[in-house]
């Protein structure tokens, strides 16, 4: 016999919590449905070539391989995100899809890291991306922040989407006469800006040669974020006089424009976002949870000049967002701040009281479950007691009892297991009741 | 530049193809709910000597290793089916579960087969198992059925679930004289009557060294299959006086009792089923599509003894049953038996004609989708042309005009996209019609 034990690396929930992760992936999808992305599932393992198209050899990747006989050269491997089999899809199969292509993506994916706190071997990432062909309207980068605060307001979770636009950044560090070299090395200091302060991004600025007036003019931007309209304003009295500074504020301004219904503390402009150095060329994004900030960004994403390149002689322009659902739900998890009461979707328990009643548990069930309500008959004849400990353990949240129902009396006996109230009612009429409710 | 090529055995959808698999999985999941299954999804990989604990060696198994270095001893590896995990989830998490516990598990799993027709190396399963600690009611025996009935009337899917016993084909042998060895080789040959005929298996058994009396005998049982009663009828006129014989019958007369409300064509008592021979121990299902006879069983299980004996010292008989998703939709798919002309779940598409009309446009898709219904702004100022083609294409069934809506005017047009009808409403008015069909 082999005793099993947990995999370090691979999270796995238990009952309750696998409800509450459904509940999570569900509510996603919905508002992404609802925005009109599609579903796309790729398969979860890929060509190593393909994985590796970008250049890098990721030690990170799971490759696959027979048990049976040595693997030889690794040839598959699982998916590490998924931009990447994403990117390699439309590039398969472009010639099947419409644009703008609005995908919608929810997978686990692997890289064989070392596992630590919040960092897993296998979670699951839920991104959605709009692809053009050749070039891709501006309205899709206020789609993004506007979904993904619905998401969090229907999780009910406090959220803030941090929005800035790397044009205002280049564009701000070429008026002060910086190359591309020096803008880069700034924006890799100005990045940890949040971790180490602004004095700590100053000196480091400073032994990059700068002097202190320019780094100081650096720092002034970055640390311009609120509410949109007054960061466009600040940024703006800069007087910054380069074009690609102009367009991305015009982008910026677009985006706020778009998104003048949200309330203040759900979308903020931050310019001191950086993301990385080679991929966003636009806008970008991130989101903070206020009630968890140690978490930091939780789902981040961008505006990229190009796809799919390392696959297709092809122009394709996106934006994207991606929210880190496994590392969110283990951080909530283990901040018991989710309710993991219920162990199944059950709503109604039927009891199965004697031999006789069955027909009568029977039919009761089949009208519950053909009005939607999950329903289980209790499953022997039990004591009452022992049925209704089975419906409190679950967190069941209705106990029917058949006593008297059949074809001339319509009528049920209905315990209500949280408040332990009891009445007696028609059933289709409580059907309707529990439906409205 | 790398041009990506299909990986073979990895199946992977088009746009329409793929929000039909999504459908699959919804309507399945939604009926195994209905019935208070709930959602376990255990981590793809697997401890190697946790698949391997039934003590064979698997040639179809994945394992996998981190890319740089020398894999060595495989350590983990891909699951190549949803049942040993969950025994292995059972046996880890106990103390966490309370019995009887009744999961749906709908995953991706992978084998390492050489790719043929209808044969992947990674695909869906979709499997419902409960389980008892020590025992478990036969009331679960008839649920299983029910639950498979339902899935395809409501995938609109004519189908046929197939109910056997072991107990009444062992204790029929055993009444014939015959050791567990020759039962077990007796029913290997009549587990192939479908594939070769009655008369091929008489041979069969003929070489097995039984009398021709006997042979006709064993073919007797087998060859019973029809409707319940009548199969129960003509299965007690044999007058086999066996007591494991008569308590399968008992067993089977239960689910015939407690299903009687199915009809005829959907469910029937088939005595030639075998389904392999060392793991189920009481009631036997298969499932057969009558338009769709060379797909075979798409939906197979039983009744077993023990789930996690390799895991736990505790015994937990468990019934379940699985569906072949994947197998079933590449069917469907070639069979162009599924209707693909949706690329998207958007339901309306609302024309962006002019830059005045934006705000507009973003009220009438805010009140859409608060209501429920996918909704998209058509990302720029195309042509109207242009802009209801792009609706056609992705299957869009309506599309609206903001012309004339405001506050005060809160009319819209509409266009059917389908019959191209078109009419002015107020907007909730629409909403409202929209929501009731």
């Amino acid at each position: 016999m082999i005793k099993p034990t947990p995999l370090s690396g691979f999270p796995e929930w238990l009952p309750a919590q696998q409800l509450a992760e459904q509940h999570f992936i569900d509510t996603i999808r919905q508002i992404y449905e609802l925005h009109g992305f599609t579903r796309l599932e790729t398969s979860a393992v890929e060509r190593v070539s393909v994985l590796e198209a970008k250049g890098e050899i990721n030690k990170e990747i799971y490759g696959i391989g027979r048990l049976q006989g040595p693997p030889g050269r690794w040839e598959m491997a699982l998916h590490f995100d998924l931009t990447v089999p994403f990117a390699r899809y439309v590039a398969l199969n472009s010639g099947a899809i419409n644009f703008p292509f609005k995908r919608w993506q929810i997978q686990k994916v692997w890289r064989g890291e070392r596992p630590q706190e919040g960092r897993f071997r296998e979670f699951y990432q839920a991104d959605i991306d709009v692809i053009g062909d050749g070039e891709l309207p501006l309205s899709f980068d206020a789609e993004m922040p506007a979904i993904i605060v619905e998401i969090f307001q229907k999780l009910n979770i406090r959220a803030q989407i941090q929005v800035n636009n790397r044009k205002v950044l280049l564009g701000y560090y070429q008026s002060l006469g910086m190359n591309e070299e020096q803008s880069a090395n700034i924006l890799r200091e100005v990045d940890k800006m949040d971790k180490i302060g602004a004095d700590k991004v100053k000196e480091s600025l400073l032994t990059l040669g700068l002097t202190s007036e320019l780094a100081d003019k650096c720092l002034a931007l970055c640390q311009l974020r609120g509410c949109p309209a007054k960061v466009l304003t600040q940024a703006k009295d800069l007087n910054v006089d380069n074009p690609t500074f102009k367009q991305g504020l015009e982008e910026l301004a677009f985006i706020a424009e778009e998104l003048s219904y949200l309330d203040e503390d759900s979308l903020i402009f931050n310019l001191g976002i950086v993301r990385g150095l080679d991929y966003y060329t636009g806008t970008i994004y991130e989101t903070i949870l206020p009630d968890y900030p140690s978490l930091g960004s939780i789902c981040s994403g961008g505006r990229y000049e190009n796809l799919a390149s390392q696959f297709i002689n092809r122009k394709l322009p996106g934006v994207g967002i991606s929210i880190g659902l496994s590392r969110l739900l283990s951080h909530l998890f283990a901040k018991k701040a989710i309710d993991c009461s219920k162990q199944t979707p059950t709503q109604v328990l039927v009891s199965w009281p004697t031999e006789e009643l069955r027909p009568a548990c029977r039919q009761i069930a089949l009208k519950l479950r053909q009005a939607g309500i999950p329903t289980e008959i209790y499953h022997k004849i039990d004591p009452l007691k022992k049925q209704m400990r089975y419906a409190s353990r679950q967190g069941i949240p209705w106990m029917l009892f058949p006593y008297i129902y059949s074809d001339e009396d319509p009528n049920i006996e209905i315990k209500n297991m949280t408040s332990g109230e009891q009445e007696t009612l028609a059933l289709e009429e409580w059907i309707g009741k529990i439906k409205s409710m």
